[in-house]
């Protein structure tokens, strides 16, 4: 066993839609940094995290009960309350104190529940980051389900796609990119370096419309000239928000007022389940034509196609790093936001370990494997 | 290399029903307790159990021929006789004596074949758990086939499922079990200490028939009142045999002789393949109406059913304590029973650790991988 | 980490054959020797072997795009000269001297790419195994694809497997062997100890023609004896080349000069994808009515049963070695040649390991897994 933890635990981890909760019948079975949990809705509304194994003899609280406020395991019926405590063991009277499982902070955002990995003391909800666009349906449209995917591949790998636009042009050239210029013409500009991670603008001046904008303008506009704009921001532990801007400009690169200016939202979170694999959650929000059903199924294929390219390039580097150790990386230009985002991780994981050191695990003479 | 064995080894397990080696060309390929086997039948109707492999080349003796007594290699031709020695080499005359495998004590009972996989001088045949009503067909009907299933979990989770029926309640309400109530009514009683294992009952007094009782007894006895009693031995290796017995009661408890009393026989024996994988055996024997297709029937089903529910909890423990070696079980009363086989079952693979300490292995210039 | 290599390195391997490339849209990802490489065809017809993870982030170079000699990474548009370096990045000028992979020598010899895994500078093409009757298709006829397998085994359990054609006998009774009397009545003959591996010679004397031989001959000689002659080279590391003769004899072993010596040629290029998987690469060619479709789909047939038949004991060999590395084998006077193998590879290994010590990775600062 390592000495040192892998994640940072002071930190809100975007943990699943609340759509993935009911549709699993109220209670999630989800391991996050490599911590088997149970999330379930109480008949109250209300969303708890459980570690996911009975104190007893470690069956599952997913395969468990719902009772009010509370979820009964179902291999022996031990009771526990949202606090984590057995309240109730059929056919014996006393309840050990020890007879508990851990509870960890929750919250919910604009339809993503958080989870506080660390020491409940310092939960602070004012630290998650709550993408606006998400809880304002009246001016944002983004859609309901299918916002999830699961990656064989460490968390960072996304991140690192995500931090360097210039991917676009290559792996997304007739989805999401438009042209292989991109990659030539456009930089990372005015790369703000945060505490907890970065922001950064790229612009693409005079293009044309990329594909998966093409796809939901009128069709007049759709051989017209573009100022292409993303303002980024990147948050630990893997928190990607993005406005995307389309300003029209008049094919010598001039603002033309004559046609509107067009804007997208995206989030995508990315929370490790383990080290080598991650839960990826997204969402892309428009706001014209908020009632018009196809422009919300356009963006979703659009986006998802993007996705899948992506997925195919990250999972191969994954499979090929965990087979090569010693790969030594060799970084160009384009790196310096994820190179930043990378340090930030390791500083902040380094702060952790030294205030609050790892401790080895007691002999346990108890053990049932 | 761990120094210690992980395996009691001076003691019979159950191998193979002798339907499962006839259904496989009378040469079985099993594991047990991490050794490879090839169980076979000569032409005399004798079983043989060796190492599955040769030891020319390591190629499975399961691929071979039997031959009389003997069975052939059929990779290069060795013939090997029920002791494991080479007795024919094709091509060469000369064989040497250390052209051999190792040849395992095994005897048959009641349609299992038992293995002995420790000291072949210390192997008494009276010391297998020959359990009677599967060898008196005149009164005691199970079924023939199909009563094998493989865990991938440790073949002590199993045990421990059996040594505390108060799971019935919740996992297999609507089966095997009933009612919730059971769980809160009924209690371990009679707990009988032995070296090898531990006998114990279970009363639930005064209540319905079961959902399995239920379907093969007449109508007319289905909403009458009994007191169920489960008599139950659990020996090491993991040999579980129980008597059930449904007494009618008339309402208030008291026993009612106008009904007839109802028995069942079961076993279930749970032999390691590996530490993390098991052999389960079964059968379920009744009684009543020997010639009545339909009781039998009906018995396999709702048993299999209830062992599939088992399976879900026992298969999702396994995996939950492989992923976290460091899980403190925290016990509640109803596990006396498992406590004390697990304690039986330690103390006795201690004292062949130190009776006989497992040799280091030596350095191997010969190795071929 | 072993601090010692695992493969000879200094030496051909054969690596693909030339139609594999093509059928992978001339970009063929292959692991040799534990090393991902890409082989690719350039614009201009020539064959080049890359490490297959770009510089910059481990993305595989297989999922890029050839652009004239050059291959381009699609992640994020680095171009790769067919000497590994990096020629171009998109949006940056300067380019690192460290930008770059390695590239392997490779030679084509017919229809089979071979690599050269040490240093370059000592990558003669005259030591590869050209074999002859590959580049001759005048005088042989072979076939021209499915001539690819994967094994799930060390390679050198092959080199094993045809270096005791013993077991012709049992595993290849009823296909290529003919009866089990080639096991008792045969053996190796004037086996020629070489410095990278050894020649022999196999006769089976006045013996009716093999099955695969049978079907492809006229039924007037399908009675008649023949004199079988295998004569076999193996070299390092695992080049498997043979001619097979069958001449006619009259029944009491004269040679009967009124039929026909017919005549075939075998190859198996066998090469360590891991140490414990294989690429397998093979033909088999005949010299008579090339013209006829039918005798070489017949003899791809047969040999194919073959290797099938093979295939299931190597494979059992090899899970059964994984799973018990203490195994000691027990030689018979038939392993003489395998044997003898085995101690070349280990001798000219162990002499690479001597002569360029394995250097222990330097610590990894820079790792992004």
């Amino acid at each position: 066993m390592s000495s040192e933890r892998k994640f940072i635990e002071n930190i809100w981890y975007a943990a699943g839609w609340e759509w993935e909760v009911a549709e699993a019948d109220n209670k999630l079975a989800r391991t996050i940094c490599e911590v088997p949990l149970v999330f379930y809705k109480t008949e109250g509304g209300d969303y708890v995290a459980l570690d996911n194994r009975c104190c007893h003899r470690s069956a599952p609280l997913s395969l468990g009960r719902i009772e009010g406020d509370c979820l009964r395991c179902m291999y022996h019926g031990m009771l526990f309350n949202p606090e984590g405590k057995v309240v109730q063991i059929p056919g014996q009277d006393h309840i050990a104190s020890s007879m508990k499982v851990r509870s960890y902070p929750v919250e919910c955002r604009g339809g993503m529940i958080w989870i506080w990995m660390g020491d409940p003391e310092q939960a602070n909800p004012d630290l998650i980051h709550d993408f606006a666009p998400l809880s304002q349906p009246d001016q944002w449209r983004g859609f309901d389900k299918e916002s999830y995917l699961h990656y064989d591949a460490n968390w960072l790998l996304i991140v690192d796609n995500l931090s360097d636009f210039s991917h676009v042009a290559f792996v997304h050239t007739t989805t999401l990119g438009g042209s292989e210029e991109y990659a030539y013409d456009t930089k990372i500009e005015n790369l703000e370096q945060l505490d907890n991670g970065y922001r950064v603008e790229r612009w693409h001046r005079n293009s044309p419309p990329p594909p998966f904008h093409s796809k939901v303008i009128p069709e007049n506009e759709q051989e017209q000239m573009l100022d292409r704009c993303n303002r980024m921001g990147m948050y630990l532990p893997g928190v990607f928000l993005m406005d995307t801007i389309f300003e029209p400009v008049d094919g010598e690169g001039k603002k033309d007022d004559s046609r509107p200016v067009r804007e997208y939202r995206n989030c995508q979170f990315m929370t490790p389940e383990t080290y080598n694999t991650t839960h990826f959650f997204w969402n892309y929000l428009h706001c014209d034509q908020l009632e018009n059903d196809d422009i919300s199924l356009s963006l979703k294929d659009s986006l998802m196609e993007g996705f899948m390219e992506d997925k195919v390039f990250i999972e191969a580097q994954q499979k090929l790093l965990q087979d090569s150790p010693d790969f030594v990386p060799r970084s160009f230009s384009a790196d310096e936001a994820l190179t930043y985002f990378r340090l930030r991780w390791n500083a902040k994981l380094k702060e952790e370990n030294a205030a609050n050191p790892v401790q080895p695990a007691r002999e346990n003479k108890k053990r049932i494997l």
